[in-house]
């Protein structure tokens, strides 16, 4: 297979976009737009991947870095914004010594699909040229340059402005997406001449140089596909292409999704079998999820392993968190990182877990806080229960073995420790560990004072007529 | 009227599902798929209906049963999956005796009307032949029989592949779904031959033989109506058509819906007028609303009654749950089964009840557990109060009297009781019952140490330095 | 510029609503649909407005003074529901003295731009007539009037059912939306005549004898801006258009949507550019975002300020609550009326404010009620505080100096002080003043019974052996 390299445009502003932010940063379904074509091209095996970067180079430079640690990424400058020729030609220092294909792609059309692009590189072998292009077909091909062909072999490419009348009849539009020979690239882009005033270099040039060295492939793509984003009602737009286009792929293959309109599945998340994911369920930044999973209603997971079997009830709440197996959490559990549940653990409202290994069976169910905790199997966590980790200064860690029992409102004064089958009286502030089997508890007794609320509202009165 | 029976088609695997449930146990809007056809069947009088099992045959019947407890049921075996007049004939034992008109119907077609099937009956009589089936009339008929008529009366069906190009041009499908008298049925599914070399039995053959005998009778279904379920994709495009056609019924019917997107509200539901319906919120399992209800944004209500004028704040979440009218709930209330309010309770964020009876007027606002519990009328419960219904062993139940003021942060561990008008005083752990009109209180005297940060701090840069 | 007063006709009950609500009351993203076209007048200069009132006369106009306390509005009764005509007479006597244009509105018809009343000003200025009337070209334009011309030039509305073959082929319907010349429209009504025999007056009338007097100016307008509201299904599908209008106006000016379907924000909201905002969703009531805020999923935003930089997690519940710049605020926080925080505040999960005011850089982020408090800058609220801020009679207030640290599980009674670096122990009951730099603990010993839970268990088992 011939060797291949990617360029991805990345250097726009998007002033469109009315934003601080560089145009290809703005996420879309939690990713850059730029992190979509950047991944075609890895996932296509290019062994170069050059994000030409320009407007705010720095911070797209280290996104993209963030996003993709260990790609064979090269970055290239665009230091004026010159038209896509010159954007090209920037990236061409940093493919010296690449002789296969560049694909150049752009860091504002997410939703080009990898068996599109391999359908372009198919096109160009079987055309055997120096070039193939991606082309749309389109009902009203207003404001786009036409695929002219001459005696059914792709010739140029015309801008609209520049077309016959019947060119101008022409459906098929150039998404300026091409796989194109290093060698002849390189040469070819130092012929370009600029189009406008501006001093502009644009790609379409390439098309009709490409066709006098060889036949041109090209492979037609759904509109959707080629889209760009120029504005944020487009963004919002093609985000919800991507959202239609990964949840079929999920339901095709076995997870049940009550509302595909209002599931939010980051590309790439790995859902089991039989799961059913309810409506208004976001799932993000590399969440795995079992099978037979139940996720509730209006949750959020953000990089969680959820294992098979387990329940999570409307409103839950996790983050960096891993379930284990036939868990019941929720509704409105709150997981924060470094929360570790093994098997039948069971969290229920209003309950925050943060740094908090929970063993086999244990329960907290109602309004509690472990944070900073170990709870072995076996555990009841009554309604109201607190990890006191914090003393102002330091952060410090509850102990709990298996079997214990906490009594309801309790505070764990950390660090401490509640031995094996030890049992905390209701109300009790545990500041000194308990041994195993031992009951603790700290508690006033309890006073009654009879006619108490009489009184009381005698004195009331009184101060009111007072 | 002629006495009708149903026949329930609900044998299929479904591998398209990618499941290990069987087909028509999947569930749409709250329900398994073949609940939808057995229930119009009942709605239409069938004096028995006959659900035909195969594949997962005791969980089909199982969850069936479960749905339709008290219907007239008589489930048939289709032992091997050989085609829809192999199941059809599965039925004839169980419907032995029957000596009026069959319905067919498929488990996996979830949203013909009643309506229509009531047209098919009244064509079937007006035809006066021995059968009528829906036909539905299809831009694209490609794949599907075709209803053949002969001087404008159906005459047969012919399948796509065996239709003549003239044939072809007809759009009128089949939609497999008839009703048929029962003496011819069972006498010319013993003629119908195997059309393939897999040995399948298909029903279409019934038509040629039924206008042998007379008139065939036809009614045209919408395509949306006839339409089955072959994967998870079609599975949710049939739950959102249903769930327009329900929320639009009730919006007819003067319940006010924000959002008909993301309203969920099962078949069934009964809501009174001028209600209205938040977006994101889900109504299961029979709820009853009233009028002038306002059910807020993400409220999820399973099998719960709330009467009229009261108001659910958004995310508030109701299982088996009783509330009288003028409460107010919510936001982020979770009320459990056997929850039970009188009027103008108030719940408010952060509070669950389970088991609870809760007397008129009375509030608990914040941070609340109330388990296992009878409240009388007017009582205030602070902030953060949770009855302490589970010993480890044992649930136990807490009582208050009416007019009963419990303190923030109170722990009542039961069995406790307090009577009419007790004071509990702020973070008391009640252990014995308070007596009418008194104070309770335990709790140790307030110590200051004066300096004592100062001195703290100097103690920890001790340490550190240390 | 030529003095404009309108005329809004909201006298309809709305059958078809089936409520026991006029039907221009009914909520639209947050407003009552009369709200629309009065504001809508409003804006272009009106310098009278006539909202024409009948049925349920008083609720209306309460709560149409409600909507526009400030502005010219003079309301009209119309006694008996007699056709448009009527309706606009009954502003007759409103209006004694208004000498420039009428602009006729109907309260039922909300998404109706500005824009487009503009253009029907405009229109009756470069006429130079009477009267301009706004059009809708229909594809099936049945039922509708038909706007016929001759001559290129509006000279009459001709009723569906009075059209002749040719003028059913018209596709240019009125809306029944004009702008009148005052001294013509007073006089011309007196002359329409009725058109049933209910003796029901209708305005379309108006627009021949208008023809007679001078050039008619006429403006087309989108059918979706034009359409009424009659029930409540096209009430929701009304929002829905007045959805997507407001929210890709602010995506066009540089706020993120993440699912335009599911944000629900009310008209006239203010938001910053490159603040984000999730799914589901809702911003009433003129609340104010600024800019690079982060709102997440669920959240519910009525009458509240949110400054710069400020992120808001998911299902936070914000009402009329000030937020200072850089703020965290949630999962599930709720926030009541009177909250005021100052920059850079925590506020986490399970946590409700009342009249609070908060300092800079304090946290509270768990299990926490904060009502009627004044808390400084720097403090640490421990999980499970709460404000006893109601003793069953009077509410009192509690107050934290700077860098005051409250353990977990305390409550602080109040009314109360604690002075700048006070530290609570954790589950103290404050029921004193705490000095400046003072710790306060209210704490019973921890006793610990060895060997007690084995005992237990002997006891229990005996029990039920006994």
């Amino acid at each position: 297979m011939t060797a291949l390299a990617a360029v991805v445009l990345c250097a726009g502003k998007g002033t469109r976009m009315k934003s601080e932010k560089a145009k290809v940063l703005h996420p879309i379904l939690g990713r850059p737009l730029c992190a979509y074509p950047l991944k075609r091209a890895l996932e296509l095996g290019a062994t170069h991947v050059v994000p030409v970067v320009g407007h705010q180079a720095s911070e797209v430079e280290k996104s993209i870095r963030a996003h993709f640690p260990d790609a064979p990424l090269r970055f290239a400058l665009q230091k004026e914004q010159r038209g896509t020729a010159d954007a090209v030609k920037a990236a061409q220092d940093a493919l010296k010594g690449h002789d296969g294909r560049v694909l150049i792609l752009y860091g504002d059309v997410p939703l080009l699909r990898k068996e599109t692009l391999q359908a372009l590189l198919s096109a160009h072998d079987a055309a055997g040229g120096v070039l193939a292009l991606v082309s749309t077909t389109l009902e009203d091909p207003t404001g786009y340059g036409r695929v002219i062909r001459e005696g059914g072999k792709v010739a140029r490419i015309v801008e609209h402005k520049d077309c016959t009348p019947e060119q101008r009849a022409v459906k098929e539009c150039n998404a300026g997406i091409y796989s194109v020979d290093a060698a002849f690239l390189w040469k070819a882009l130092a012929e370009i001449k600029p189009v406008n005033a501006q001093g502009e270099y644009y790609l379409t040039d390439l098309v009709e140089m490409a066709a006098k060295q060889g036949p041109v492939g090209a492979v037609d793509a759904d509109a959707t596909e080629t889209a760009g984003v120029n504005d944020k009602v487009e963004l919002a737009a093609r985000a919800r292409v991507l959202q239609q286009r990964i949840n079929e792929a999920h339901m095709r293959a076995g997870v049940s999704i009550q509302d595909p309109a209002t599931a939010y599945i980051e590309e790439g998340i790995t859902i089991g079998t039989d799961t059913e994911v309810g409506p208004s369920v976001s799932l993000m930044a590399g969440t795995v999820i079992g099978k037979n999973v139940t996720i509730g209603q209006g949750s959020v997971l953000t990089a969680s392993h959820v294992a098979d079997g387990t329940h999570i009830k409307p409103y839950s709440v996790l983050e960096e968190a891993r379930v284990g197996e036939r868990c019941i959490i929720g509704p409105f559990s709150r997981l924060r990182p470094a929360t570790e549940l093994a098997e039948e653990v069971h969290l229920g409202n209003f309950v925050e877990t943060k740094k908090a290994r929970i063993g086999k069976g244990s329960k907290a169910n109602h309004l509690t806080y472990l944070g900073d905790a170990n709870i072995g199997a076996g555990c009841n966590i009554g309604a109201g229960t607190i990890t006191c980790n914090y003393d102002g200064v330091n952060k410090h860690l509850t102990e709990l073995g298996d079997g214990v029992f906490i009594g309801s409102d309790s505070q764990l004064v950390a660090p401490v420790k509640v031995g094996d089958g030890g049992y905390v009286g209701a109300g009790t502030t545990v500041t000194k560990n308990v041994p195993p089997g031992s009951l603790a508890v700290s508690r006033a007794p309890q006073v009654v004072k009879e006619g108490w609320v009489a009184a009381k509202k005698a004195r009331q009165t009184k101060v009111k007529a007072g």
